[in-house]
C-alpha cells in the first residue's frame, strides 16, 4: 500500500482519521463472527487502495483524469465515512439521532478544508456531487461504489463468510466511463449479478444475523436510556465526550464546530467502558441491558415476512412488567417490534452496461434473464426481540 | 484425504480407475486458462471426499444411513464419470457417438462388479436411481450433487477464475433429508442462489468461452474427419485403441465387453499425440485443423442470441472453397454454426427448501424474489466459427 | 467448530471467559498491521478447535487418551490466558506487576473450579504439569503446543505478514505420544524446522516491531504513571476496575478472591478510555505520553545488537529536560532503553523426532544439518526510545 | 496478466514456445499429488509476470533498467527453460542425453533471434552472462532468481502443499542493485531465510518424494530400454519426433538445426503415448516397465543417508533373475541404487544482504545466528528401487 502524496499522508496522520482506528466497521456483529473486529480506519485505506486501481484502469481506457481530480477522488474516498459514530449505525439512532453520518463527514471535510488551505475543495464538490463530471462522483457513491467493493471483500474477509467474497478487482477491470458516466463493460454482466447476489446474501445473513440484530438494538436502547437518565439529570459514568452528546439534544442547527470537535473525541472506547460501569447502576433498565451486553446475555430474536400482532407483543409486555415489576416504557426496552429491509438491486440508479456497438443498458434489462427485474423490488421484513425468560429471572 | 476402505482402495487402483489420471476434466479449456489442467481423477476422489463429508453431515441430523448404503454413495460417486472419454465430451461428438459416457459408466460398473464379487450391486442401484431411497441418488444426481459440488469449486480453483468459487463444504453442512428426499435448510436460500448464480458465471464465462469453444470444436472435427478417412480405408497414425474406434462404427448395440476393454485404454495421450502427427497428413483438411490446434492458432467464433444467417455462413464457405480449393464438405470444417444452451436452474427436477415448520418448497418460490423463477428459462446462444482469413491463408 | 459438550458451552459462556473478547491478541500490533485486531476470545477458541483435531489424530494413532482426559485437555487449553489482562502483556510490566498471568490464569480456573463442583480438577492438573501423563502438559504448553500452533497462524492471518504463516493442521497430523511424552514422526523434521523460521521471523518482523515497541512502551509507561499519580492521591478519570489496579500495590499474595474479581472486569476498554481523557490531565507526563498514543504520534525507536551508550542516552535526557521543562525521572518516561531477546529453538525443552526405527533424538541433532543447532542460541538486542524533536515541540 | 509487447506476444504465439504447454512442470510428482499438472508454459508466463514486478521496484528504486534491458530480461525469463524436453529432466537423462537443456534453450533462442531480425540479441547476452551488468543474469540465473520464485510457489499451489509457499511479491520488493550486483535489503533477511528453509522442504518433500522418484527412474529406464532396442533395429511405436531420438545417438557435435526442429515437436504426449502402446511390446522389460507406470504399480524406494550394501543389491538382483527369468542387465530396469542431493544454501554464489549504512555481506554471515552456515553443506542420501514382489509376480 502506498499513499500517493503528502496531503493524503497527513490527512491519515490527522487525529480526525485516526479515531477511525477505534471504530470498528461492523460494530456488534464481532458477537457472531469473533473475527469481525476490522475497523473504519481500515476499511477507508482499502477504499483509498482500490480507488488507485480505479484510475489506473481508466487511465489505461484512455478516460482522461487530472491528477488534480485523481487527488479530489483519493480525498473523498477516504473521508466518505469519517462521520460515523462509534459502533457505527447505533449512534445515528441513539444519542445522535438529528444529523446524519454523512452530514458531519461532509462536516469534518469542510473542517479540514480550512486546516489544509483549501486544498480539499475539488474532493468536497465531489463528494457532494457538484463537480460536473458526474463519474467521479459515482465512483464514491452508487450501486457500484469503491466503498461496497471495499467493504464487502473485507467483511466477508474478516467474519469469515467466504460466501460473501466479491472479486474486486475483477469489477474495478471492467468499468468505463461513456458520457461522464461509470459504467460496466458487458462481459461484467455476470460478475455483476454475482456481486449482487452476493451483497444481498451478506445483508440477511450477516449484517441483519438475528445475534448481531439483537445486540446492535440492545445497545441503541441501552444508549437511548442513558441519555433520559442524562437529561432528567442523572450523573452517569462517561467520559466527557460521551457525557456531551448525552446530556445535549443532537440537530442539524445546534452541531456546531465545537460540537464536531467534540464528536472527534468519541469512539467505541467510550461507549462500551461506559456500559460496563453502566452494569452497576441504580436504574434497572440501564444496568440490566448493560450488563446483558457486556456477558452477552442477548435478547432474543425472531423475524419473519410479515408484522407480527401487536397483541403477541403487547402480552409479551404485560408478562414482563409483572415478573420484572417495570413501567410500561421501561418494558419497551426489551421487548420491541422493528422492520429491516434490502433491496438487492435498486433500479432508480441503474448500473449500466455497455455494449460492444457502444450502446448503454440499465444490467436488469441487459441481462440474459429477468432476474435482476426480480431482485428490484425491496424485501422487507419484521423481527420481535424478547427476553429468554429463563435467563432474565435468573439475572 | 483417507480412504474409507480397502474396497474403495482397490477400485482407485484399477486401471480403468487409474485412466482418469489422463482425461483432463475441462478438455481444451487451458488454451483459455492455462491452469487448468487438472484431470477426472482428481475430480473423482474429491467427489468421494464431499461425499463423506455429506455422509457425516446427515447422519449428525439423525438420518440413518447404514455403513452398506455409505459405501454405495462411495462408489457410485467415485464411478459417476468413470465413462467419460478422452477429452471429455469431444469423443461423444465425434468418434464415439453412438452411446453416452453415462451409458458407458454404467458398463464400467457393471464390469468392476463382476471382478470385485458383487460389491457394487447397491452401488449400481443407487447410480440408476432404482434403489428405494431416494435422496441416495439425489446425491449423485441432481440439481446439487455432490459432483457439481466438486467440479464447480475445482474449475474454479484451476482456472483461476476465483467468481466461480462456491462453499461446497457450506452447501453441504445444510442438507437434509425429508421422505427420502434431499433438502436444503431455509437458511441455506442464499447461498443457493449464490451457488446457482456462480454456475451460471461459470457456464458463460469459463465452459463457453469462446477460445475454447473453438478448440474443442476443432478437436470434435479434426476427430470426425480422421473417421471419416479412416473409413475410407486410409491408415492413419494412431494407437491402437485409437484406431479401432476411427475405424468402427459406435453403437449401443455394439459396445461389447471388449470394445469396453479398448475404450478403457484410450485417453488425452492417444488423441493429441495422433494429433501431433497428422499435421503431417496428405489430407489437407486433417492436417491444417491438427496444425492449428497444436499451433493454438484457433478458429475465429462470435456468440449471438439469435441464429446467423444461413447466407452469410454460405457466403463464408464459397468464400473458402475458393481461397482453399476446398469441396463444399471440406470446407464445412472450418465454417460452421451450433447453438449452445444453460439453464440456470431447472425447475423440473427442483431444489426443495425446507421451511423451519417442516414443509417443502421449490427455492424457486421460497426465494424472497422472484429472481430464481426468471433464472428458470434456458438461455440459449449461437455460434459461429470460421477461419481468421489472413493466418489461414499464411498457413 | 463445534463445542464438545455442555460443560465447555457453559465456560464460554461465563463473563469470566466473555471478557476474552474485549482483549486483544495482539495488544498495539494494530498501529503497524491495521487488521490486527483479533482477541483473545477468538484465540483460546481457535486452541479448542486445534485440540479437538490433537486428540482425533493421537486416538487414531492408538494413543489411549479418555474422555475425561480430552475433556480436560479442552478446558486447559480454553483457559490457558484466560489471566491475561488488558493489552496483553502491557498490565504484567505496569499495574499487575507483582503477579504473573499464568499465576492469575490458574486463579481463575480454580474459581471456575467451585462454581463448576470440582470438574475442572483434572485440567488443572495438566495445566500445572501435575498430571501423570506429561504429553498431556507438553500438549498444553512446550515449543510445538497447541498455543503456539494457534497463535502464530493466527496472528498471521489477522497481521496480513504472510511469511508467518504455518501449517498448523499439518503439524498436528505429525504429532505422536513414546513413553507420555510428545513427540513429532520423522517425515515432520522440515515442516518443524519451517515452523521454528516462521516463528523467527514473526518475533522480529512483528510482535518487535519497531512502531509495536514503541506503542506498548508508551502504554506500560502512561500506566506507571498514573499509577505513580494516583498512589500520590490523585483521582484520575477510570472505571472503578482500573481505579483499584492504579491505586492498589498488588503482590501475589493481596491477589484475592477480590482482587480476581475486580481483575475479571478489566480489559482494553477500561485502558484505552481512560487515556482518551488522561489527555487533557493536568500531569504534563500523563497528557503528553496519552495523547502520543491516541494520536499514534510515538515515540522513535532504535535497534541494534548491542548495547547504547549511557552517555547518549543522558545527553538525550538532559536535553529533554531542558526544552521539556521535566525533572529527569519525568523525562525517563519519554528516553529510556531495553532489551528484547528471543531464542528459535529451546534445547532445554526439545522438540523430540521419532525415528521410523522407534528412536527418539532431539530435533536439533535429528536434522541433516546443523542449522536447528546454530538457531539455539538467544538472540539479545537492544532498543532505545526518544522523542521525534520536531513533533514533540510542536505538541 | 498483460504482455509488455507485440514482440514477446509473437514469442508465446510461436509454435516452439505453445509446446511447453504440452511439457509438465513436475513430470510424474501428479502421481503423488494429484493437482500438481501445471506446464512449463505457465511457469514461464508466470516468471514474466514476475520480472515485469522486480524491473518495477528497481526502477522505482531509482536503479536505471532501460527499455531494450527490460526487453531483454522479458525474453530471456520467457525462454529459459524453453529447452526442457519432456517430462522435464527424463529425457536428459536418457534419450537426449548428450547435451544439457540449458544449451538447447540457448539454441532455441539463437533460432528466434534468427526469425526475429535480431531481436533477442540482448536477451542471448544477459541469459549467456556476457551482458555487462551482471544484475540483470542474476534475475534470471542465481540463488534467488525470478525462475525459482516462480516456480516455489508455483509448484507449492498446485501441489497443494502449502508449506512450500513463498511470498514472492515480497521477495521482489525487496530486492536492490549495489555495483550492478543484485542485492537483499536488510529487512529481507528473515523472509530470505523463510524462503531457502521452504525450498529446502520442496525439495525433500516434494520433489524427491519417494513416489515421484519412482516413478521417474523408472520412465527413464524404460526411455532407455527403448533406446537400447531401436538401436538393435527393433521398431517400436513412436511418433516421428520420438522415433528419432530413439534410434538416433545425441551429442552437442550432432545437435543440428535440424535436431532442434524435431526436438520442438517432442513433448509429454509422444512419450506417455508410445508408453502405452509399449505395455503390449514383445520385450519383457520394456512391456513390464510400461504397465508399470500405466497403472502406476511403481517400484518400491528406500532413502538413507549411506550408500546401500552392493551386496545387498547383487541379491535382490539374483532373486529378480530367477523368478523372472531375467538376463542381469535388464534386472538392472528394476533394481538400482543412485544418490540424490540437495544443497539449501549455496555460498559460492552468495546471497548477499545490503546494510542500512550500504556494506554488502554475505547472509550466511549477515544473520542473527549461523543457521545458514550450517544449512550451506551439501546433504547426499542414496536410494534404491526394486520391485514389490507380490505385486511383480501377478503382472
Amino acid at each position: 500500500m502506498n499513499i500517493p502524496n503528502s496531503l493524503l499522508f497527513d490527512i491519515i496522520e490527522h487525529p480526525y482519521f485516526q479515531r477511525l482506528r477505534r471504530v470498528s466497521q461492523m460494530g456488534f456483529s464481532n458477537m457472531v463472527y469473533p473475527g469481525a473486529n476490522h475497523t473504519r480506519f481500515h476499511h477507508a485505506i482499502g477504499c483509498l487502495h482500490l480507488m488507485q486501481k480505479a484510475v489506473q484502469v481508466l487511465r489505461f481506457k484512455e478516460i482522461e483524469i487530472s491528477n488534480d481530480e485523481a487527488n479530489a477522488l483519493y480525498i473523498a474516498i477516504l473521508l466518505h465515512d469519517i462521520g460515523h459514530g462509534a459502533f457505527s449505525h447505533a449512534l445515528e439512532h441513539s444519542i445522535v439521532d438529528g444529523i446524519s453520518h454523512e452530514e458531519i463527514s461532509l462536516k469534518f471535510m469542510k473542517k479540514l478544508n480550512i486546516e489544509f488551505d483549501g486544498q480539499l475543495t475539488m474532493a468536497i464538490r465531489v463528494f457532494e456531487g457538484k463537480y460536473p463530471r458526474k463519474f467521479l462522483n459515482q465512483l464514491i457513491s452508487s450501486q457500484l461504489d469503491i466503498d461496497r467493493l471495499d467493504y464487502l471483500k473485507r467483511d466477508s474477509f474478516y467474519s469469515g463468510v467466504a460466501e460473501g467474497n466479491i472479486s474486486s478487482e475483477r469489477l474495478i477491470a471492467m468499468i468505463h466511463v461513456v458520457n461522464d458516466e461509470l459504467v460496466i463493460e458487458q462481459k461484467g454482466i455476470y460478475s455483476v449479478e454475482k456481486f449482487l447476489i452476493a451483497r444481498r446474501l451478506m445483508y440477511w445473513q450477516v449484517y441483519l444475523h438475528k445475534t448481531g440484530l439483537s445486540a446492535e438494538n440492545m445497545l441503541v436502547n441501552v444508549l437511548r436510556r442513558a441519555k433520559e437518565l442524562s437529561q432528567k439529570g442523572e450523573r452517569l459514568f462517561a467520559s466527557k465526550a460521551l457525557t456531551y452528546f448525552l446530556t445535549t439534544k443532537i440537530t442539524k442547527e445546534n452541531f456546531t464546530d465545537e460540537t464536531l470537535k467534540i464528536f472527534s473525541k468519541l469512539d467505541d472506547y467510550d461507549i462500551l467502558s461506559a456500559i460496563k460501569e453502566w452494569t452497576d447502576s441504580t436504574d434497572k433498565v440501564l444496568s440490566l441491558l448493560s450488563k446483558m451486553i457486556v456477558d452477552r446475555n442477548l435478547l432474543k430474536v425472531e423475524i419473519q415476512q410479515t408484522h407480527f400482532s401487536e397483541a403477541d407483543i403487547d402480552a409479551k409486555i404485560s408478562e414482563l412488567k409483572s415478573t420484572m415489576n417495570l413501567s410500561d416504557s421501561e418494558a419497551r426496552y426489551f421487548v420491541f417490534q422493528k422492520q429491516i429491509q434490502n433491496q438487492a438491486y435498486n433500479p432508480s440508479m441503474p448500473i449500466k452496461i455497455l455494449n460492444k456497438n457502444g450502446a448503454l443498458k440499465d444490467i436488469a434489462k441487459a441481462s440474459d434473464q429477468l432476474n435482476l427485474q426480480a431482485l428490484s423490488k425491496p424485501v422487507i421484513k419484521y423481527f420481535v426481540c424478547y427476553p429468554k425468560q429463563m435467563k432474565l429471572a435468573q439475572s
